[in-house]
């Protein structure tokens, strides 16, 4: 920090004689009465003013020493010496700059943070790190550092090496796409974040519950929600969504459509083709979030809305819950008659992602490392969620139900009406073991009872323990 | 591409002997009557049927070419086999999801991707790329994954060495502050977009001209405009300030203090101190863009607004023109009081930055790196702007006018009003020489007839070469 700015006096040494301290007490007192020195100015460092004036360090600091007792500089430690601000110096007003919306004050909670505590967080969404491909990433960095070099420059829209990669990669899948069809995102918050505040629906349908950050962002870009109870016990109620979907003709619905977050509901190939002949009949446009699709074992591939209905359907996917978190990209992909207002909006709201991370995952995705990392960690994932279930099936008490969505990360444990979520919570945490009951992903009284469980977070038996530990709280409940 | 996902078949190899292609076409069509074919779907490939039935490659693929002619199925080159979609197949409707305001749609040029054509780009506001440390940065990089490796997870916030030495950077500088009043921003468009979005006041003020993305920003989040004119030919006019201030009553006030983009502008000590007094006189708060500083050399040095005026002025900066554009880092500085909301706005939008970016800035400052580097930036722009200034003194026919700022990246050049801008541009375009007029910077009529010119993008010679035809084109107009 020695080189921070500071005021450059210009004070010359007295014919002749060096300048003492009081020479340099009153030069400076010149210079102040000549307004040149504005309040909150940094003075020049100690040393730079013995070179300047060739005199010696401690003639310098004694009329510092001097000025700040008669109160015209301030010692800050650390810092410097400064101008000082006279006492009646105004500051500006402390006006009303907190929120709007005092609900949105919860979000400051860093649940990452806590993940890395001594507790075991039975909710978490999250994918284990350990099962993070950290090395052929760094590699992959290293390789971008090389070859090509550290990029300059940024395109809005994405790498565009990166947009071919994910074109090809979902043309694989059945999506008929084209990279300029790609516009890459800072993860699938920011894809939602640009929808919600580009496009001209004003309304937005969605399973309920919902993801809470989604909920959230709708909320806060005043967009009408319109929540469409689901039932992961169930199939959808086709009906009673189209009354609903009938009532309030929304131009728009976000649907989760494998391993919906928080329930671990995904759509049989069945209810992916009622719902797009519903936005056909109802004229709803379709915004996809495919996040879990890739958490699929390969046998239990569906094709996605994306695939079955078309350009229409504004497609959401991130490579950051199966990748890594800090990598922070994911990308929507949309019509091009859509696409000037999306990348408008993701102008204003960040001009673009950092390139290195982007050129980066191109090369990652160019190695085919992407797809041998999904293979190892769907095997993984289904490991883990079959010791769940073994370990649900061995400890739970009566009345206990959970839903099997046949893998990826989380699944809804049912609990019986009389049990006291946040009561049983309570208690668990005392335990070191916390559970996320989710008042935020409800629009209205929630119409289930229970809480999701993760299961590809922590190895087996530490989600055993847990699950142990649930168990006899359930029981005494 | 070759791992993605695909249906898996349950066909069995008929009894006893090995299946025939019309075996297979009739266990295909089977499934399709039993509904287990979704239309969409990717079908297993060539390779995969082979191995899991034994039987040749050639003897599947005839069964799927006479799939595909009888319409079941459909080959995509290089994607694979697909299960066709029946012709009657609905897709959701078009349904308008174009931008609410068509003139965003010109922020899909991209400025950037023209700078690396071999036009010279008058008004270019960036830093020459030679200029950047390329090498250190991706030292920074490779040291941090090498220690302590790439990291996992993000802290919404930034990552909290990073906001320390910001922090100790900022107290060097005469601001009184600690990391926990720093959010780490995706440049600092993203800090304008937090602020826009999360804040109370919805009436703003800004010097007119003003950066048009920030202009832009504020009115796509329905902000009121209160816009000032700024002639950075004299002082500020502050007397017509106060008149617009007081008859607007805005809640908030933004201000380019150095090196205002597009004018060049700098504020006078004297200039900050009215702004903090009319700031306190008629109640509304402050939002600093300290963008420029960082630019000045040392003896042209200023405290800034936010060092004045303390922790109700926000203060906003960014790495990115003085580092590197694909940095992709900025930070805004706020009170307490104002940092949940400003945080949760972050988090709606983009949740985090990528980590590793921010770890490298970390390493990068902690290492003395970034002093040096400005030290180094600012004698080539005093180079690069007093070469610009000779230029300029030789070339410009008479009436053609330009700002002193003093160093920097740019200066603001008025020319007569019967030059008419649009034609001149047009006529230097032919030559490869491209102005940007900014008739989005300013709001209402412009006041000032000129454009900006940068010199810190092109070495000296090539911008005498652009300032030589354009003042060939400024005597004939």
């Amino acid at each position: 920090m020695a080189r921070a700015p500071h005021l450059r006096l210009s004070i010359q040494s007295a014919s002749g004689r060096r300048a003492g301290a009081l020479d340099l007490v009153q030069a400076v007192l010149a210079e102040q009465s000549a307004g040149r020195l504005p309040p909150g100015a940094r003075m020049p460092p100690v040393r730079a003013l013995e070179h300047q004036l060739g005199i010696s360090k401690n003639t310098v600091q004694a009329a510092y020493d001097e000025l700040c007792q008669r109160g015209v500089l301030e010692a800050r430690s650390r810092a410097g010496v400064f101008v000082r601000q006279p006492d009646d110096y105004l500051p500006p007003p402390e006006r009303d700059l907190s929120a709007p919306a005092p609900h949105l004050n919860s979000l400051a909670v860093d649940h990452q943070a806590r993940l890395a505590s001594g507790d075991t967080y039975l909710s978490a969404v999250f994918v284990d790190p350990e099962l993070l491909p950290h090395k052929q990433l760094s590699d992959c960095i290293r390789s971008v550092l090389s070859l090509p070099g550290l990029p300059t420059f940024y395109d809005a829209q994405g790498y565009p090496p990166l947009r071919e990669l994910i074109a090809a990669r979902l043309c694989a899948r059945g999506i008929r796409t084209s990279a300029d069809e790609v516009l890459v995102t800072t993860g699938s918050q920011q894809a939602l974040d640009v929808v919600s505040r580009a496009l001209a629906p004003r309304c937005i349908a969605f399973e309920n519950p919902i993801y809470r950050y989604a909920r959230l962002l709708f909320e806060a870009h005043n967009l009408r929600l319109v929540p469409l109870d689901l039932d992961p016990f169930e199939s959808i109620d086709f009906a009673t969504w189209e009354r609903d979907l009938a009532n309030n003709r929304p131009g728009l619905m976000y649907a989760i459509t494998s391993f919906q977050n928080p329930t671990g509901h995904s759509y049989s190939s069945h209810e992916l083709e009622r719902l797009l002949e519903l936005a056909q009949r109802l004229d709803f446009a379709l915004l996809e979030d495919d996040w879990g699709s890739d958490m699929l074992s390969e046998n239990d591939y569906r094709p996605s809305l994306r695939a079955l209905g078309g350009e229409n359907v504004l497609y959401v996917n991130s490579f950051t819950k199966k990748l890594l978190p800090s990598l922070r990209l994911g990308y929507v992909l949309c019509s091009r008659v859509a696409m000037p207002a999306l990348l408008a909006a993701k102008r204003l709201a960040t001009l673009g992602n950092a390139t290195l991370m982007e050129a980066a995952l191109a090369e990652f995705l160019d190695r085919g490392y992407y797809d041998t990392h999904l293979n190892r960690v769907q095997k993984a994932l289904d490991e883990r969620y079959h010791a769940c279930l073994d370990a649900l099936e061995e400890l739970m008490p009566e009345g206990v139900r959970w839903t099997t969505p046949g893998g990826g990360p989380i699944l809804w444990l049912s609990v019986p009406d009389s049990v006291n979520l946040p009561a049983l919570a309570a208690r668990m945490a005392e335990q070191h073991i916390r559970i996320e009951l989710m008042p935020q992903a409800f629009v209205g009284r929630p119409h289930l009872h229970g809480f999701p469980i993760g299961y590809a977070f922590y190895p087996p038996e530490r989600l055993r323990a847990a699950l142990e530990c649930l168990s006899k709280e359930l029981s005494r409940a």
